[in-house]
């Protein structure tokens, strides 16, 4: 690789870090080329800034922010003691750059009406075989570390896990860019608490209410941020645009939009038809296509699209109930015929209708491992002081209705 | 107003100033305002985030953040008694939330190209006389400060001077979500050191140091962040890309766009014809539709729209070379017959070009009027206990070229 | 009060808030008198700076910050339609501000050791009497609001409950200074969800995660700062050095020390016989008194004096171990005997000692109350949707043992 | 070294930085030294916590402060190739770490009352050359480089120079602890622009803008905060203290205070005697030394002494003006006879004094050298766009009264 190019682009400002270093020129034209470049046009919250209006921080911003938490990581287990070669620390850069490479625009919408059944993961995965394939199998131990083939098992826990280095990120990330100050966690504290036994990732013991303060952390940012009623009622009205605008292709009707939208709007795309072709395309639709899109459906003939669409680009949305419970049928009936007063029954089925979300706030399959100062290793639950992690194992659910006012 | 209306939005949360509270429902209703809320779709810094990855934040927020300032403005003069009726506070607040509302998406790109001739001051000003039509003239005594034609001086000098309240907000914001530290002023000293005097804004003796340090901030955020090279690069070539596309509309080629777009593409649009329904066509469109056409433009048949639009997806730019002396003819020619290697020469004419960017620290014709503590009124020149404002005036000018690498 | 006293100090510069404003000159006079001056020599952390280098900030400091965050509460409750007259406002002003002020210098290593008996509440009281006659009178409404006799119950809430103002401040700040950051809460959200019902402190439904998060937030900053091993050591260490101080004074043994210090080490002071004039030299005694004490009894012929002494002044502290479960008597005895080899018995006993820290992060007895959407109030615990708040109110005890290196 | 004392003390926290490391044994048993514990005890900033009540700040932390920062420039230099080996790296930790011991309590007041004659510099050097002694010779390059006797130039020139790590971390810290965000600087911006040349430091072309902020917020730091007038009066009746406490020494009056105090007050000390004995009894003078001899002093019987010392102690200074320039003689005598209404002769003496200040932005003698892009170097007078450097070379000066309110 020239000179040139390595000393183009060394340092990256980033308001919660500071300087970041791209510690190489293999890293360097990964993050160049333009499937990483992408990323710049994919925001990280989604609809989230209809409520927090800072919320603008992008999937790009978020890739560099977990590479430079992984520079620190590597750093603070070799000075353990930890052996990790300079291929590894490389590779796990790749893999921490790229895990989330697969995230399409508002992805949780689109994967509950575009590309139905691929999830995120599988298709991060592509894009590394692909950049693989164009690196010369630069990636291939990268590839191995993100798939959890890779036999030091830790090295994967840092990409993936209850505690990894994607959720140190986007928790600190997300509560600067929205300004809720509680969800902030010590991103700093948590990785000098990391170590390794028997291969694998471990927090030493007095980490412990770091830990329990991360979880909690995250917890808020669930249902005061991520599950925020507007963003919602804003995502889900989002999954009834492109589910209408996919009946609409279907019958051939004409919806203006992007040619790389085009194609996943009048195809049918699954796990056994997303080829390298499919990639290609995915590799060009961002924020900008579905949005774009919608704000020209405002002008569609078809009222269900057009109504919806409007709602959103002004920002005049459907009302939204949460409650813990399941809505009774009566009251779903009720809020139906309401509609009817002013839509028809066809539009009322895109205005009116229910869900629910979850979230648990901590998972015990994986369960987070606690080492104590003999060297002994206890799960999460059995080292807290408190019964205040087994309540975290709880999944809290939470049932919505949605209507027009 | 329903009750149910003035309880919904209440307060926004922001990551510089904390919560900014929404004064009374009128605001309220402004914000709402479709015209308004296209502004969360138009960053403010455009190309910026080419070279610091935070920095996309958009309109909307800073005239939020505007108005918040405004409300410690008002607070803290009439705390040293001056009288601010509520009906000027109001219109305050609405002047300085609607002051830029014209800027179009990548605004001074578009004003080059698309709206050739039409100030964003003058769009503002339709766009405020419009809402004041639609709000039964609840806006006319925000357009007469707007306008500089209220008795009361200071009141457009808080909207509209060189320590007005749009700066203030504005190098605190870009500092903020660039990382760049040094830009960063105190926004609340230099409002707590304002005073009004004959109807004048003036700054109390004691917060010179700060006046100079905001100067000397602007002065750097100019060089360092917003004409950095990678920006002005990004910012020209989007020009290219523009005029390009006008160039095609006018021979009637097809350029793939939304409807908004295309109005402007295809229609000379100046000050004599920029009529109610301009109007509304414009409050159509923002940054979705310029980079969503841009997205489109890559597979287009004409090689200069695909090779500019390609370049700036792919944030694979034109090399930019800067410095204090206009660049030689010889050199221009010389970089033009390289490029005349791979590129026909019309296409050499959009890919090989030089400009100019000035920047004046400090601006005499409309001084900065220092208070000392006997009541007189100096410029801040002569209150300066150094020679530093008077060299601050000297507009500094750089001359580029771009070419491809 | 003349006009000149009143500009004099108007606003106070906070690293955390930005800018505090004095409302009034009896404020102004109050933080102006010599007993609310000692403030600003007496440190807030005690010894935790032996730990955490940057928690130097004094009660004074604080106590400015709880009175600003005592204004916007007021702002907040009278927006919210509950009417605070003016005089109540400013009492609260003033029982927030004097609330601590009865805290002497090490203030817990002092009240087990010098005034054993007399709460600091108690000296609070009295400094609060001692200016109500000074001022003529004017505090009375904030004692009576201070004493919780005031009928508006939810005044003395603000100034003293398990989320009062108090609080608030003490947590954001020494997370502030301390840096440690997942100590951080969002006084500003708290505020905001802060309500009257029945006269009673509530907060809003809506608050409950932020509420949850500032519970698990001070637990943290128990077990992590205020608790923390070496600043316990240090503590424990200083209340040896004065029982065995007093134990000397008792003996008439000669104490280099201030006068002010003299006064309590060699008369044994209880609220029998804690008086004006006590009061008075209770208001010349601060950490200078207690630590230049300290440095000059490094040099004292008596061992056990000059060791402890030595070993603080240094930063060389005794060795400490923590456990959830009492120390064996077996384990005490081993310590001893080590001990014996370098010291001699008497001095032992004041070398190897154990004892027990105890934290409750939510007590039940005044639970905090959260207001439903519908108007109910409910307890914290019934109102949460897990058992995490249960599993608060459970107390962590944990026990130590010290002993020489 | 043992294993267990590596282990005890590795990371501190910094609510500025994050996280500190302690890079060995050596440094960390040097921070252990009493020598620099001394520093807990000794404030940054002097009396600006009666301005600033946040700036509590202690020479502990700034010195802890800068090793961080070197730590970071040798990390830069050497990754743009300057051979920096691990000796001279730790010396060049230990010489920033060191280069500030020798200041004593209120240090400037200090040397203009109880150490006549000799400066922080020498008696750093001093303890230095001690502790070496102690080190077996492990600080002797570090007291070569900080006596700039080392051959490579830019090491001594990161200890003391225009631009140096002691003024990155000052100008940082004091503006982070008073909250007077303009005179925030990017530290970590300047280290980045950082290079060596011909073996002297200097700063990369695209810096400029950087230095020019950091040159203007150091002036704005001086007059707004190092030098406000109520620091300033404090200050200077803290001399007057002194050299009244100093006369009446030499008369043989009895004066409370401490060991180590009294030495230097009943002793004449000069650069000719200040031999090891002397450098041990200063090693136990700090803050809290020269702050409860006052305290105490408030009771004497000398009525100067006691007068003066009750206003500091309560904050109720001497009335203070500033000006350009030199205040008229019949002025002073004005004053004098107003004091003499209420004080005698030889108090007024002590009570009305002038004086004047200066400062000096920018010095030409040791300028700082500019790197542009060819290489060459170039004066930061003759590398700026503008006058704006040039300006700031020229010293202001004020004067100042003091007298009786």
């Amino acid at each position: 690789m020239s000179n040139k190019k390595t000393n183009k682009l060394k340092i990256l400002n980033d308001p919660i870090y500071g300087f970041i270093n791209i510690p190489n020129s293999l890293i360097f034209d990964i993050i160049e080329h333009p499937f990483f470049q992408r990323l710049r046009r994919v925001t990280q919250m989604g609809f989230s800034n209809l409520v927090y209006p800072g919320a603008n921080h992008t999937r790009f911003h978020h890739a560099i922010g977990c590479m430079y938490l992984m520079q620190k990581a590597v750093r603070i287990l070799r000075f353990k003691g930890i052996t990790i070669s300079d291929d590894e620390a490389n590779a796990l850069y790749m893999a921490i750059l790229l895990q989330d490479i697969g995230h399409g625009a508002f992805s949780h919408a689109l994967e509950h009406s575009i590309v139905e059944g691929v999830s995120h993961e599988e298709i991060s995965l592509k894009f590394m075989q692909k950049l693989n394939d164009e690196f010369n199998g630069k990636l291939s131990l990268a590839i191995q570390i993100f798939e959890g083939k890779y036999p030091r098992k830790f090295m994967n826990q840092l990409i993936s896990s209850q505690l990894d280095i994607d959720r140190l990120d986007y928790l600190q990330r997300d509560s600067f860019y929205t300004g809720v100050k509680e969800g902030n966690i010590s991103s700093e504290r948590l990785l000098a608490m990391m170590n390794v036994k028997d291969d694998e990732l471990v927090i030493e013991q007095k980490g412990i209410y770091s830990v329990e303060n991360f979880l909690i952390s995250r917890r808020l940012m669930y249902w005061q941020v991520y599950l925020h009623k507007t963003s919602l009622v804003a995502e889900n009205m989002l999954v009834k645009v492109l589910q209408r605008a996919k009946e609409l292709a279907k019958k051939q009707v004409e919806l203006p939009c992007s040619t790389a939208f085009r194609y996943f709007l009048y195809h049918e795309i699954s796990s056994h038809n997303f080829d390298d072709n499919t990639l290609k395309i995915f590799s060009q639709l961002d924020d900008y296509d579905v949005l774009s899109a919608i704000k020209e459906w405002v002008h569609h003939s078809d009222k269900v699209l057009s109504t919806l669409s409007t709602m959103i680009i002004n920002r005049n949305l459907l009302k939204i109930e949460l409650k813990e419970t399941v809505f009774e049928n009566s009251y779903y009936k009720e809020k139906q015929q309401k509609s009817n007063l002013k839509y028809t029954q066809k539009e009322t089925n895109y205005l009116v209708f229910t869900g629910k979300v979850t979230n648990q706030a901590y998972n015990t399959k994986h369960p987070i491992k606690i080492l104590d100062k003999l060297g002994n290793l206890k799960d999460l639950v059995a080292a807290s002081d408190q019964l205040n992690i087994q309540a975290l194992t709880k999944p809290v659910v939470k049932h919505f209705i949605c209507y027009p006012k």
